[in-house]
This record gives C-alpha cells, structure tokens and sequence, in this order.
C-alpha cells in the first residue's frame, strides 16, 4: 500500500479553505465514470434495492453509467429478459445503465447471444455466490465463451484455480475476457502473466479489495462478508503493487439489507457505489494514486472495454482537500450502510452532470425517474493488455 | 468406437492353426512396451501390490518398462523417498520401472525439483483421488509447474475444469504438461485445441475408458469404481474419434484387494497391466486400431514424452488370433482380480524379453527379483503435439 505515483494535476476551482486548516480545497472533473459491476437488484429482490434507488446512488457516488449483473430473479438469461429490465429502467433509472446476461446452466449459448447486440456482456459465475447462476461444467463453459459473439466481452467471476480455467479456454478457444473482481495475488499475477502472452483479457478490483483486508473482518462482523472474500495484506498489496495490470476499478455494489445482514446467515455482498471515488480519490490525494490512474479505470479503459458510447458533457465534479466521514449523511441505496463508515475521506461529489445537464447536485438528485438512458455496446470490442488515457484525448478538469 | 484404421502388419511367425477354426494365429512383437502410469503401492500398501507382484504382473502383460506413481505411504515427494523407492526395486523388480515424484501442499518445489534428474516425471494431482497429494490453490499449483525443470514432463490429474486451469497455467506460464487418463469428451476435445495452438501438452487414455462406459457399471459394482469415473458412451466415443490426439495408452493400474473393494467404502483403482495390450490387440484383429497406433501409444511416444533410454532386444512377444478369456488364469497382480474378467480376446502375451533375455514365457516369470533395472530419465524432453511412429526407425516384427 505505498504510494505509487505523484497526481500532477491543477485545477481551475482550486481555492484557498479557511475551514480546512489552509489547505487547498479544489474541484476536479471526472469524466464520465462507469461503474461497470453493479447489481441492482430489480426485478426479484427490490427489498434490497431498484434500478430507481441503486441508480441514485450512481449518481450521488459521481456514477453517470452503471453496468448492472445478471444474478436478479428471474435471471437476465435471454432477451426477453434483458427487455424486461430495460422496460424497468425507462421508468426507474436516472443515470445511464447498461444490462448483462448472464450463463446459465439451465439455458443455451443461443438464447444469450441473441441478445449480445444489447447486452453490455455476457456474466458467467464459475465460482459460487450470490444467485443460481453458477456454471461448473468444462463443455459448457466453454460452449458460452465460445458461442459469445461480442462486441462486449465475456465477464467472468472466477477464482483461484477457475480463473486459471477460463484462462486456459481463452487460450485454447479464443475470444475476449474480463475478470471481475481480482482479489488475490496469485490472480493478479495470472492475468499479469496472461497479458504478457498476448490473451486477450482485461480486469477490474474493488474499492473493498484495495482498502480493506481480512484484518478487518473482527470489526465489520457480517458487514465484511462479501465473494471474493477479503483477503491478506499480502494480496492487498499485489493489488497495489501491480496496478498496471489493472484496467478497472469497480463497486461490486452488492447491497443487501441490514436485517439481512445481521441474520444468521448473512448474504455476501456489500454497497459501494456512493463510497468509490471518495476512497479513490482520497488515495489520490495521499500521493497513492495519480488522478490519471483513477480517471483510466473509471472511464476510459472500461469505456474501451465494454465498448460503450461517448456522452459529450458528462461528468461527476469531485471537491478534494476537504475531510469528510463515510455515513455522515443517509445513503441513497435502500441498503442504507456501507463497510466504510466512520472512514474519513476528503473528496466529496458536488455534482454529477449528464450530456450537460446537472442530475446530482450538493447532495440531491435532480433527475426525474427514467431521465436515464439504456446503453448498449456501440463499439467493436478493443483488445485487452494496456490502454492508456492518453490515447483518449484531452478530458476537461 | 468405430473401426479406424486397417492394420496391415504381416508377420514371419503367422501360422495356420486347426485349433482356432482355420483362422492364421500369428505372433507379433511390440518394441519395449512401456505403461507410462501404474500404482505399484509400495511402500505403505504392499497388501495391495508390491514392486515384486506389480513388475511381475507387467512382465505377464507384455510392459518391459513401468512408470510408477507418488502416493504410496510415504509419498514419493523427495529425493530421500525416491532414493528409498529405487532401493526397493532393486531388490524386487523384475522389470524395468521408472519412479515419479508428487507434488505436495506440505512439501516445496524445490524439494522435488531436487529429484528432476532421476524422477521420471513430477505428478501433480489437482483431482481428488486415493491417497493425499491434492494441490487445489493456484499459487501452489502455478509454483510446482513453473519450478519444474524436467526433463521428465509435469503429469496431470486434472479432470474437466481442472484440466482447463492446468492448460491455462501452462499458455501463461511456460512448461510441459502430460496429462494422466483423459476420459471425457470435453477434455479431449480442449487438448486437442491445445495441441493446434501450439501448447507443449501430450496425453493418455486408459483401457477401461476404451472398453468400459457407464453402462458397464450395474454388472461391475464396487469394482467398476476409479478416478476418473467411467463415463458415457459418447464420451468413449470421442476418445476413440480423437485417438490422433492420444499420445499414449496407459493402464492407471491401481490394485485394491477383494476385500476392500467389497467393502462399504470400496477405494477408487482397477489393476490393468495384465489385460491392456490383450484389449488394445484385440482392437487390432477388429479393426479399431492399427498395430502401428497401438506401438506409437504404448512405446513409441511414451519413450519421447519422458526421454527414456533405449533398451536393445527388448519386446513383448504376442500371440494373435486365438480366443480366450480374461482370468482363465490367475492374475500375477495381488489385487487377483479384473474388471475385465470373463471378455473374450485375441491377443495372448507369450514372451516378455528385456536386453535379449527372456523374462516371461508362457505364464511364467523367469527373471529374479531384483533383475530389473531403475530408468531414469536420459533425454532432453521432446515436444507435445503429434509424434509418430516411423520417426523412430524400424523395429521387428
């Protein structure tokens, strides 16, 4: 967890803040940041959370684009399906959203890529979790990789030994992967490995991977219970240590309610999406990241890899030098906590602005349901390895 | 299980035989058969087999040379133990037998890279099987198969998804992988795809795979019970589809007494050296298989994949045409018993000469204990994909 570059940037909002001890207090712009790992829960388990709520929460979390899982009940496992929940958005969704499909053992390669023209990419659980969707079967896993048309990549929760699986299909049967969620080293070093082999892969972490650590565990009780687990410092550390190797940072926003949570058995899972740049952007400021770090895997590698469209003028606008404790006013996601709270963090979301029009501002969302648009892969898919911001053009900040 | 290729041997010792209904019975010899995968279970399990019983139950079923497994009791792990085991067969071996050493989470690949020159081969079990040298983590996985020096290859348990993450570590990592008792259509479906991307992987099947399914299983009870399972007639089917992609045929020869295997947790293992070469020859006389793809599988490129050393005059000499059933005369393995008992074949082990001299004739063993020699590996390693047989020169016939 030692620092890993200087942020060199400058910007126009900086001011001198007398509350905050003379230290600077700036604003910067993030470009349009894409959580592309999210669940929002609806239709089946809107108790937890809905694409009105889970949405809100984007945008109060400087999210202008939310990518959201196929694990709802019923499962997004056919266009039928994903119609329905792009049904649902119209009405609900106040930041844009794009849908995955999801594998599913019961289903046919067939009936999810029909949807591959909407779908943002295809989910495939090959390690157990939240949900029913688990694939565990050599031929069938391989027959979904393979069947997949793109353009949005094959999205792979795979641990350990399966993510070594679904790199050994990659290379032997080709197309395109991006592992969710990358937690250990031994993982990190694979895809890191992977890369260097030329496969054609790509991969995300969470703010919770990066921040927090099974040392945690004896204080967050059920709140630290999530798939993949937290894991050691060791691994922390690889994360941190092999950054280049990654090209997301994403929520995994998995919210579950606190009676669920404090039950017997409580579901993995944890909320994220209001908590992601404040933390990130904090390390930012504690020299640990560069803010082009931050800005190449929430925006442009992600947009590259899931093959999303431009929006001009969308951007969340982020207050940095200015301390704040996580939970210090209600969340807007129904599950109402977060892993974090109590943490202090300076970088706060001003405000969330969409193809030029404010959505969020000062802690309110001005967008009215269903003012968030459903998006869909525009792009033919880019290849995995390195993408640098900088092949992106300028960004305003 | 169609017939796939038709074999045109003739031999000088053909014979017309009034006994067998007019039909030619013939002897053919087949060059230094060796069977790159046998349990010899010493030491630790010497009431299942011995290197005394088990190179004696070799010689009767034509193999000259044995290459026998780590998980005995202690397993094979380091060099001390392969030291112990090489002690052993050269009081008691009456043929030639090659030793592996085992992966394991106790031990360090340094410990058994230590072995590399002499052991044959480094088995990694990444499949549940008898014994306890499962490695299931990917770090651990990854540092065995990346220590590995060779010459011998790293040879795989590695069933359906296992197989994938073995593949996925070898495209990423670097190394030379054969993997143990293929048995699923999917498996060798993904080695072959393997092989065309150019992977340093070679294989093997099993005679039960070959000539037992699932179907067998209701007349075979507990003794129809082995890792792998035995699998669906489609499965089969694809084995024998795909032989081109098989690069030996191994026995997996793993005794358990009657008694055990009656028991109410009969263990996993049938004993094979006896009865493989009269299965696969058998095959020959219906026209399954060629002679030559039965020599290029059980010598030729066995003989490559783990560089041993050439042994002059030395063959197993069978007799062909004549029919007989399985067990008519007792087993020389101490397990004393066949999953095969009672089929009826054509192909009848006569003599099992080693260097020119004689070491089986007729059903009897002439060589002493001890008359066999321990082969280490003597080459560099060859690569994977396909080798053939008429690279190797001649041989008699």
């Amino acid at each position: 967890m030692k620092p890993t570059r200087v942020a060199g940037f400058r910007c126009r909002w900086a001011l001198l803040c007398p509350e905050n001890g003379g230290f600077f207090v700036k604003r910067v712009r993030i470009p349009a940041p894409i959580d592309v790992h999210v669940h929002l829960r609806e239709p089946g388990y809107t108790h937890k959370e809905d694409l009105g709520t889970g949405t809100r929460a984007a945008l109060a979390g400087g999210f202008t684009t939310v990518l959201d899982m196929p694990n709802t009940s019923p499962p997004t496992t056919t266009l039928d399906l994903w119609q329905e929940k792009r049904r649902l958005a119209t009405e609900k969704s106040v930041c844009e959203v794009g849908f995955f499909v999801g594998a599913t053992n019961d289903g046919t390669p067939e009936a999810v890529t029909e949807a591959a023209p909407y779908a943002v990419a295809l989910k495939i659980y090959v390690n157990d979790t939240f949900g029913s969707l688990r694939i565990q079967d050599l031929g069938t896993l391989r027959a979904y990789i393979r069947a997949w048309p793109g353009p949005g990549p094959v999205v792979v929760h795979a641990e350990g030994l399966m993510l070594a699986a679904v790199i050994g299909i990659l290379a032997t049967t080709g197309g395109r992967v991006h592992v969710a969620h990358v937690s250990r080293r031994e993982e990190i070093l694979l895809i890191k490995a992977a890369k260097a082999r030329g496969l054609n892969i790509t991969c995300e972490v969470t703010p919770h991977h990066l921040f927090l650590t099974r040392d945690d565990l004896p204080q967050l009780g059920p709140y630290g219970i999530m798939r993949p687990s937290l894991a050691s410092r060791e691994d922390q550390e690889a994360l941190w240590k092999n950054l280049d190797v990654v090209d997301a940072f994403a929520t995994d926003h998995a919210p579950h309610t606190l009676e669920e949570k404090e039950s017997t058995s409580p579901p993995p899972g944890v909320p994220g999406l209001e908590t992601a740049l404040p933390l990130l952007l904090t390390a930012v400021q504690e020299r640990r990241l560069s803010l082009e770090d931050v800005i190449e895997r929430v925006y442009a590698r992600p947009r590259r890899i899931f093959g999303l469209p431009a929006s001009p003028e969308t951007f969340a606008e982020v207050e940095m030098g200015k301390s704040w404790a996580i939970g210090d006013r209600p969340f807007f996601t129904r599950a109402g906590w977060s892993p974090f709270e109590g943490m202090q963090v300076s970088a706060r979301v001003r405000r969330t602005v969409i193809r030029g029009r404010e959505h969020f501002r000062n802690g309110e969302v001005l967008a009215p349901p269903g003012s968030g648009t459903v998006v869909m892969p525009a792009q033919q898919h880019m290849a995995g390895g390195n993408l640098h911001v900088k092949e992106l053009g300028k960004w305003n900040c």
